[in-house]
Order: structure tokens, then C-alpha cells, then sequence
């Protein structure tokens, strides 16, 4: 768990750390990446870009800020990090990875975590997007999740796959549940899945997985029309309605049109603040809300569904699902809309 | 759900909101109470009370400020509001609340939506305790939820039950869902439920609703020796540990002492933050974490899951679930053991 490498406070998991220790030396159950580039998550690149009104030398300085006061990059703002690829340069006698030295891989553990050392001061970064080129350091403890990148794919675009490979999985885990569920007690209609946000990156392989889950009907929510287009050209949708997700009465309606009812199942995938109230009101009762985005608010949540006398179960979306990278990678095979999305993403950023 | 009391920002819920307008007059789906007193959810109360070194006057004059400012008490820090007594003093001829003028009914809303006018200037409050005794009225909307009281219990008791009255039901259906399954597939042992802070409100009565759901192990972990004294005495837990929360190590190893395993559901009842990644390791692969403190934070716990890559349900705690109010008032008047450590903390007060 990494607890050897926690400098303060005392006690606490690396996660919670105000910093790590990110030594190069490595414990015998350690491994040691040799970094190529990061990717900074949605929700912390958003807020540092907009704090410096864009200005990618502000961000950049800031990042590497956090990162040498830290010895990690954990946004103190939204609390959350990224992932990173690299090359595997010392692989500890007793790590139970199974890595080896010069193996190309991705870490599936949040950078909030991860010990970590930037050496060539960003300086191929400009500031202006969440794919970060670097040179330094990264340390991965026993029970860090890794996966070798395939060969068979740009590593960018398996790097980009493998940051939200947890939202699809859990999406399948909780669409499947229904779909036994209606199996069980013929005679209710289609089970219903409304992904908001869901031209992103979490957001089409969620589709992507609802639908191969069994879901009958699905609505894509997107805030503009270029992401509307985007997403009925990709075809992983029933319907595409346009919608400020940050408006409870805006969303609800456009879900419950689009399906005919409310949602069954709700997952939010969009890393802007405000979006939980409007998740809950377009959820039937009985139904499911599934928060991906960092920057939920717990209480949000919490009190709206009370608030709203809403009968709603809502998950704190766990990055970590068995099989979940393989799941995903799998959605980017399979599925051409998904690979065209994010392949588009890519050549956008 | 009340959108024309909203006055900043335009567009949001009333919980949402920044500023609501509780004037006197009421909509015809709406019911006006008469306040008696005002029951300030637990993390609020005690970050007000930390923030003013426990200064009754200067919390006090804080709670009139934050009301009379917002027309609502929620505290700006941790989002979290309360509950309210009082009696019905007019209820609007379309109210489907079912209310007669003359009833006293305690709020099972949030005090974040709820409308509120203080009159009296906290006069009658010293600043020192969750419970606020106070006059002026509260406004509730066509879906607001709250009960008559009891006439068998002292509307205190009520009170205080009827705020935590969600965790109780939401364990128990969590707790049924693992007892189903274990009948299903026999052979796995005793469904194992940890309760952190089972000595509190939420907790006690979470722990009495495990064990009436089939929970065949249970273990109460509590911070300081007395409130390990006194849930013994309560006889609701198989055992009891002392721990701090906050300590994932300590809590997890104490909790898994305790059962011999780790958790198979694990309900998180205390109001201080960083209990997040304790309570995930404290739980079972395929267990879930249901968090009912509003002091949670939604990224520690999503982070914190992925990175000790362990495969569990995160679930926010909705503080509504049909048949909450009966289920905990229930829990109180057949378990002597809650009524009994119900009754030391109003004394207490």
C-alpha cells in the first residue's frame, strides 16, 4: 500500500498524503517506471486551466509546483491526479506485478497515489492540454494496478482508453443487474440507460458497455451540438439530446423525453460541478445513479435525493472493477463509434 | 420541488441554492409550520462549534447570520443542514402532504431546501448544542417529506431519531440483499457488518437494523473507552472495538479482528473526515461501503477504492427510503438497547 513512502501526515494512505516520499531507490516489492507522459484527469486539468484564464505557461509552472512540493501530482483543488505511461526501468525482487524491465506500461492507479519525480521540467509541455510529455520517475507499490500497453494500439490512445477503463466496467456490472433483474419478472419494457456527458471519453465507452450489457434504450446527453453530431455519427446512442447537465429541470426532461420515462439506470460523466440534482430527478425510482465525475459533491448528492424524496441508489464510481481494462480495451476494438471518438479527441488535443 | 422560492442562482433546486425566499405566504401546495426547534445536522454543528473554539455566542450569532442570509440553514463549510420541529400552521389546499393545522410534524428534509425564517433570535439557545429551541416558520413543499410525531415518545426522541432515520433503512437493505444471496448459496458463513461509530445515532440504530436484516456478525467501532462502555451495555453489536477512524491501518486491522474478516458491508456513521479509505479496507472483495457522514469525500473515496484496487459498492447514503421513519421509530421502541443510548445522549445534551 505504499505506507513506507508517506511523509505527512503520519498514518494515512498515499492518497491522503500531503506528500510522498519519491525517492528513486526502490523497496524489493516496489517497481520503478521510467515516465513518458501523464495524463492529467478531466476535472484537474479543467480547474487549472481555467484559474490561469489558459495560459499554459501558469499551468505548466503550477503543475510542476504540485508536483515537487507534493511528490505527486494531486490537484489540491479537485483532489484528483491522472495516470501515466512509461517504461518499466527496475522491477523489485518481491513485486508480485510480474513486470520486467523495458516493458512498455500504463498505471491504472490514480497519480493522487503515486510517487513521482518530473526531471526535464515539462518543458515539451504547453500547458494546454491533459496529455502531459515528460521525463523523470514514477514508483509503483505492491498493490498498484498496471497493464502492459497493447501492442496493437497507439499508446495514446490505449492511455486514454485506460484512465476511464473503471467507468465502463461498472457500468456493464449495474446495466447487467437490471437486465437479470427484468429477465427474472418478464413484462416490464426495455431497461433504460442515460449516460450524461456521453460524447467524452468515459462517457461513449459507458454507452458503448450499457449497450452490450443488454440495456434496450439509451440517451447520450452532450451540452452542444458539435458533441451531438459527434455523437450520432458514432452510432453508440439510441437518442442524443442536448442538455446543460447543471440544470436539474433541463436534464431530467431532455432524459425522460428521449426514453419515454425516466432513466433506470444514470451515469454521470461530466466534469463539471452541479450535475447531481438533475441526475437524480431523471431516475426512476428503484433506478441507479452511477457519479464517474470528480467533481461530484458528496452532500450534493446526498441531501438532493433526499430532498427530492428520490428512492435512487447512487455509487461512488470505483475506478477499480476486475477485468476493467481489458473490458475497455475491448469497447476501442469492437466498437467503431468509440474508436472514432477518441481518436478525433486525440487529433483535437 | 419548490423552484419558484429559489432566488440565486436562477435554475437550481432549493438545495442547490444560494439564497432562497422564505416569505410568509404560502403556494397552495405548500405548508407553513410554526418552528419549535431546529436540529443542526452533526458535521455542521461541529464545524461551527471547532471554527469558534466552542463560543456558544459566536455560534450562535453565525446560525442567525447564515439563516437570515440565506432563508435556509446550510452551513457554506460542509453543505450540511438539519431538521426541524414544529406544528402545522397552514397547509395549502393542494398540499398532497396530508397535513391539518394543529399537527406537529418533524421535517424529513434537509434544512438546506427548506425555506426558514428564525424570529426570536436564538434567544432561547445557548449555542452549546445540536438542538436549537426557536420560533418562526418554515416553509415545505408539495414533495418535502415529514411525519406527525409520535404521540408515545418525546418529541425530542423523535427528533433526534427521525434526522439519522435513512441509514437504518438503507442498512437494512443492503444487509437483506447479502442475506439473500448467502440463502441462496449456502455455506459461506455468517453475513459480517461493520458499523464505524455504531455508539452514535446513525450508528446504533444501523447496527440494530443490520442484525434485525440477518447480519450473523457484528461488530460497534468506536473512538474512546466510553462509548466502547456504553454500546456494550447496549448489547446491539457481537463486538465492539475501540479505533480511530481515521487510521486506515488501525481500522481495518480492528475491524478484522473483530469478525475474523474483513466486512461484507461496512456503514460509515461518523462526522469527521478521512474515514474513507479505512472503511474500503476494512470491507470484503464484492462487500459494499455505504457512507451516511456528510464530512465524506467523494474523491478520497473513488481514489482511495482504485488505488487499494479493491472491488467494492461505494454507496452515497440517500437519507430517503420508503418506510425510513416507521423502520427507525420501530428500531427505538423494540430495541432497548438504542432507546437506552438514545436517551443518555439527549441527557447528555
Amino acid at each position: 500500500m505504499g505506507l513506507h513512502r508517506v511523509v505527512e501526515p503520519a498514518g494515512v494512505l498515499p492518497q491522503a498524503a500531503w506528500r510522498l516520499d519519491a525517492r528513486r531507490e526502490i523497496a524489493p516489492n516496489e517497481v520503478r517506471i521510467r515516465i513518458e507522459r501523464l495524463n492529467l484527469d478531466a476535472a484537474s486539468f479543467r480547474q487549472l486551466s481555467e484559474k490561469h484564464g489558459g495560459d499554459g505557461n501558469a499551468v505548466r509552472a503550477e503543475v510542476l509546483d504540485i508536483i515537487s512540493t507534493r511528490g505527486k501530482m494531486q490537484n489540491p483543488v479537485t483532489g484528483s491526479g491522472g495516470m501515466l505511461i512509461g517504461t518499466v526501468e527496475e522491477a523489485g525482487r518481491r513485486s508480485p506485478l510480474g513486470f520486467k524491465a523495458g516493458e512498455r506500461v500504463a498505471t491504472l492507479v490514480s497519480l493522487t497515489l503515486t510517487p513521482l519525480v518530473v526531471t526535464d521540467g515539462l518543458a515539451r509541455w504547453d500547458g494546454r492540454s491533459e496529455q502531459v510529455p515528460c521525463d523523470g520517475w514514477a514508483i509503483l507499490f505492491a498493490r498498484s494496478i498496471a497493464a502492459v500497453l497493447p501492442e496493437d494500439l497507439d499508446p495514446q490512445l490505449s492511455l486514454a482508453v485506460l484512465d476511464v477503463c473503471g467507468a465502463p466496467a461498472l457500468t456493464a456490472r449495474v446495466v447487467s443487474r437490471y437486465v437479470a433483474e427484468r429477465a427474472a419478472q418478464p413484462g416490464g419494457g426495455p431497461v433504460t440507460v442515460a449516460v450524461i456527458g456521453g460524447a467524452g471519453k468515459s462517457g461513449s465507452l459507458s454507452l458503448a458497455a450499457a449497450r452490450r450489457a443488454g440495456a434496450g434504450r439509451t440517451v447520450g446527453v452532450v451540452p452542444v451540438a458539435a458533441e451531438r453530431d459527434a455523437l450520432v455519427a458514432a452510432g453508440l446512442a439510441d437518442t442524443v439530446a442536448v442538455a446543460d447537465a447543471r440544470d436539474p429541470v433541463a436534464l431530467s426532461t431532455a432524459v425522460t423525453s428521449a426514453l419515454g420515462v425516466p432513466a433506470e439506470v444514470t451515469v454521470v460523466c461530466v466534469d463539471v460541478p452541479g450535475c447531481e440534482h438533475g441526475a437524480v430527478l431523471a431516475t426512476a425510482d428503484g433506478g441507479t445513479v452511477i457519479f464517474f465525475s470528480m467533481a461530484t459533491s458528496f452532500a450534493a448528492a446526498a441531501l438532493g435525493a433526499e430532498g427530492l424524496a428520490a428512492d435512487v441508489t447512487m455509487l461512488v464510481g470505483n475506478g477499480f472493477v476486475p477485468g476493467h481494462a481489458e473490458l475497455a480495451l475491448g469497447l476501442l476494438r469492437g466498437e467503431p463509434g468509440v474508436r472514432g471518438l477518441f481518436e478525433a479527441r486525440l487529433a483535437a488535443d
